[in-house]
């Protein structure tokens, strides 16, 4: 294998799939990123046994094809310390010889592992196939993310729930997270292909590399899976992950429906009076208080030892024409959820001690569920 | 105790002072900081029994004098969260009455502590003063503080050496850190005032807050000491600090006389060749070898799993004129001295298992010796 490239091309690349790559692990291959030099161009691979990562490099001219391992970490460490504009040469004779990579008068020689040592992932059929707008998919990640349990023993709720479902009369693809104390739901058009779709739970690291991923993508991604794989592709990038393997609860049941006692407030100005109330407390869990009455809206949070902090908000940002409540919640969890709202926060309440729904205004296919702390 | 301010200027304060709080500490008083409002304006006080900082607050209305104490992380975290423009009124009725803070429709109650028990770290006298240029004092502790040994049995290497000398017919200041792998020495003109001074060992924390503090100061900083304490005014911050009590060791011995083969590189070229070799391991005190011949040098370094590394660097950039010589040093520690390097660093070297000396060539007052690796 002997292939050249510009570093900017490589770097990119690697920085793509040597991110799934566990830093920590036992098996030395898992390490490596797989080096594929073909007469139409490179092809990188990297996995964790849970999600391989494969990436078709553009620009790269191969004067020898062949195929190699090599650590992953490494060489992109040393591919991003090389000069921006350098060309880089990588050279393999074959066998166990070293990887050789040649930048101007730098060289260095790594270590390589069998090929046939390097574990495929094999994706099995994947029937249902669609396309999803990158926007879109982006907006289903970030608007449920924040709430994926991190509880192991509840391993089914480690990850994003998607499925094909009704709502208001029309199709969706519904993506639901929670851990217990919030959830969170939100749902894009059903795309084409996707109406027969199983409900899969996607994994939070799969969540996290594909975010980032999407980030630089404009236009569709498709997705193609089965009942325990999926598959993205992303321009030059396919992301294969396996999928949960487990039942999400009936989440419907936890979203109360006569919730009537509705509080409109400006997120900017809400967002930043709970930061500050609950600056009073060093407590990451220590509750931060409700107090709403007509068109007023009093935060407050105390600690024992500190003291307490309250800030009144009012008819100018608020506005609510029930009967007077207080409620309490985690600080981090409503600025987990305001942080995804641009405008105006929607609280439906039923009393202080029942299950809250938020919504945001700009997006009502956006929904939001928060247990309530006692205050 | 009653007055208001800008929140600007109140934050700049507070973060001054609440900086010498240490996060974890035992006794509660320790942990707040000392509001006295004067008919001249607010005085902060923060300390942790060995560094005090005492800040001069300008621009506050005062219209009831008065003193306590209140939770200096919790004041500096609402005070940060206020909007920009904010105007803050502290408010202290007395004894042991909550601290109020108001702005806006935001209010905080803070508990506070008796003044009494607020520590007042008397400073003595301090008979040494003298005044020394921010500049000055910044290059002495950016140029030494990176060789403080962090060991904490070696106590009276925690720190930097400060003394007047004389080096080359001049009088000089002279500041010295070492951590038994490298030495930094660095001098500037002795200011009037200092012929006498003890030699003292200033606190690694101290060196720190002091050089956070000297990053906003254009003109000179007035510094009076004595052989237990040492007080720096800079503008209107006032750091006071224990000395640290031991013997700094006779550190010229340690300095080579006869080195005189002399390799000049190019300060660039090197730090970043060093940094691409040392990429090849993540061992972070594997060493790096320089092969050293006529106007050439050749960066190396290697590691048993992942491979070895090398470049070349040559008469553009590399000047030698002496016998061939190979020696390794710690990448970090080679990094550490160049990263105070502007242009050409200058390696005179005895052999290959014999410290070395480094200098700047545009500044030939800072020194700089390194112990070598076996490589």
């Amino acid at each position: 294998m002997k292939f050249t490239v510009d570093r900017a091309v490589l770097l990119k690349a690697l920085a793509h799939v040597q991110s799934v790559v566990e830093r920590r692990n036992t098996i030395p291959i898992l390490a490596n990123v797989l080096l594929e030099a073909r007469d139409g161009g490179l092809r990188l691979t990297a996995t964790d046994m849970e999600i391989a990562v494969v990436e078709e490099v553009p620009g790269v001219t191969v004067t020898r094809t062949g195929r190699t391992t090599a650590p992953a970490a490494t060489l992109f460490e040393l591919v991003r310390k090389l000069p921006e504009a350098a060309k880089i040469e990588l050279d393999h004779p074959g066998g166990d010889s070293q990887l050789t990579l040649r930048a101007g008068r730098f060289d260095a020689k790594l270590a390589v592992l069998p090929v046939e040592d390097f574990p495929s992932m094999t994706e099995g059929k994947l029937p249902h196939r669609f396309a999803l707008p990158a926007g879109q998919l982006r907006e289903l990640i970030d608007r449920t993310r924040f709430a994926i349990s991190t509880e192991e023993t509840r391993y089914y709720l480690n990850g994003i729930y998607f499925h094909a479902t009704e709502a208001g009369g029309a199709k969706v693809l519904r993506a639901v997270a929670t851990d217990g104390h919030r959830l969170a739901r939100v749902e894009e058009p059903l795309p084409d292909g996707a109406s027969e779709m199983p409900g899969v739970i996607i994994p939070r690291k799969t969540v996290n590399e594909l975010r980032k991923l999407a980030e630089e993508v404009q236009d569709e991604i498709a997705i193609a899976l089965s009942d325990t794989k999926i598959r993205f592709t992303l321009g030059p990038v396919q992301l294969t992950s396996k999928l949960i393997d487990g039942t999400f609860p009936e989440y419907e049941r936890v979203i109360p429906r006569g919730n009537d006692k509705i509080l409109k407030v400006t997120k900017k100005a809400f967002a930043e009076a709970v930061g500050r109330v609950a600056g009073i407390s060093s407590e990451r869990s220590r509750p931060v208080k409700l107090s709403v009455d007509r068109n007023h809206l009093l935060l407050s949070a105390a600690s024992a030892e500190l003291g307490q902090a309250q800030e009144e908000l009012d008819g100018d940002v608020v506005s609510y024409e029930h009967a007077p409540i207080e409620i309490g919640f985690q600080a981090r969890y409503l600025n987990d959820i305001t942080d995804q709202i641009a405008d105006t926060v929607e609280f439906r309440f039923s009393d202080g001690s029942a299950p809250t729904i938020v919504t945001d205004s700009a997006k009502p296919e956006a929904l939001y569920v928060l247990m309530p702390m006692r205050v």
